[in-house]
């Protein structure tokens, strides 16, 4: 068995995709290992994930727009993306982290702001030792087939469809 | 809709059931919500979960045995489980905690160390502001009925069956 970075994506219409990368986060800070995180679809600070990442010394770079229903061809939207996945290809090149969470970025590529050839190259290339994880629905299968590890998160029952509101800690 | 406490169980044979639990007590832990997480299978301390989890306020009690395959039925497990499931039902009727996490209870409940029927009658009349998140493989069919959200981790895909071996921060 050889040890050796991965590529492991977290998809499905289920909770628990950013969670788990979150998760992972959390765990790998103990180690002592390098982590970024970079979200393409959340825009800014303000969410409880970013502060207590920060506590744990894990780098957030939260570069998108939100995402909206009707507004998914804006320009905006193409430029952030492709501002942030160069940071990300970087960033994964530099071979300065351990661990890169791409969260979110199967959105880009579904819209297509964001090309799943030129995601690959950049993977394929990178140091050895550097684990990729990539979060969000509907992953593309050339992704899929790249990875090492795939999990599906399939939401079974969900509160928001019982007229439970979104709360602190749960959702955000 | 309303906000109250949730039963949210992460479930299925892949990846990130209890790495989704720690995220959202990390993400918890910046809104000053109060999270215990109670592991039933993990022994002592040593992951590096436990660590960083301290780092954050969040509290951890590991009170398994691990699980060989072949020592099942040992009358130290069902004591464990039974002594950790004291303490779990402790806390939940407390209230001092906005989120408690049963890490892994599905074996002691399978593994009929622990008895359903028991461990609901205790999540009914918990206080009304209490999340409880369950993670572990097979959870029994009235959980499901009883939880609000469910989502199952599907493997789709895995570097172990690939040859690769475990890595700190991606498997511990």
């Amino acid at each position: 068995m050889s040890a050796r970075g991965l590529v492991i994506v977290n998809t499905g219409n289920g909770k628990g995709k950013t969670t788990a990368a979150l998760g992972m986060a959390l765990r790998a800070s103990d180690h002592d290992i390098g982590v970024v995180v970079l979200q393409f679809i959340k825009s800014g600070a303000g969410y409880g994930e970013h502060v207590t990442a920060k506590k744990l010394g894990v780098e957030v770079v939260a570069g998108g727009a939100g995402l909206t229903r009707g507004e998914r061809d804006a320009p905006e939207h193409k430029r952030l993306a492709a501002a942030l996945w160069k940071t990300a290809a970087e960033k994964i090149a530099s071979g300065d982290y351990d661990i890169v969470v791409l969260d979110e970025i199967t959105y880009p590529l579904q819209y297509g702001w964001l090309v799943i050839g030129e995601v690959l190259d950049v993977l394929r290339i990178r140091p050895p030792h550097v684990h990729v994880v990539i979060t969000g629905r509907n992953a593309p299968p050339e992704l899929l087939d790249f990875a090492d590890t795939v999990t599906e998160m399939v939401e079974v029952k969900h509160h928001l469809r019982l007229g439970i509101k979104a709360q602190p800690g749960i959702e955000f």
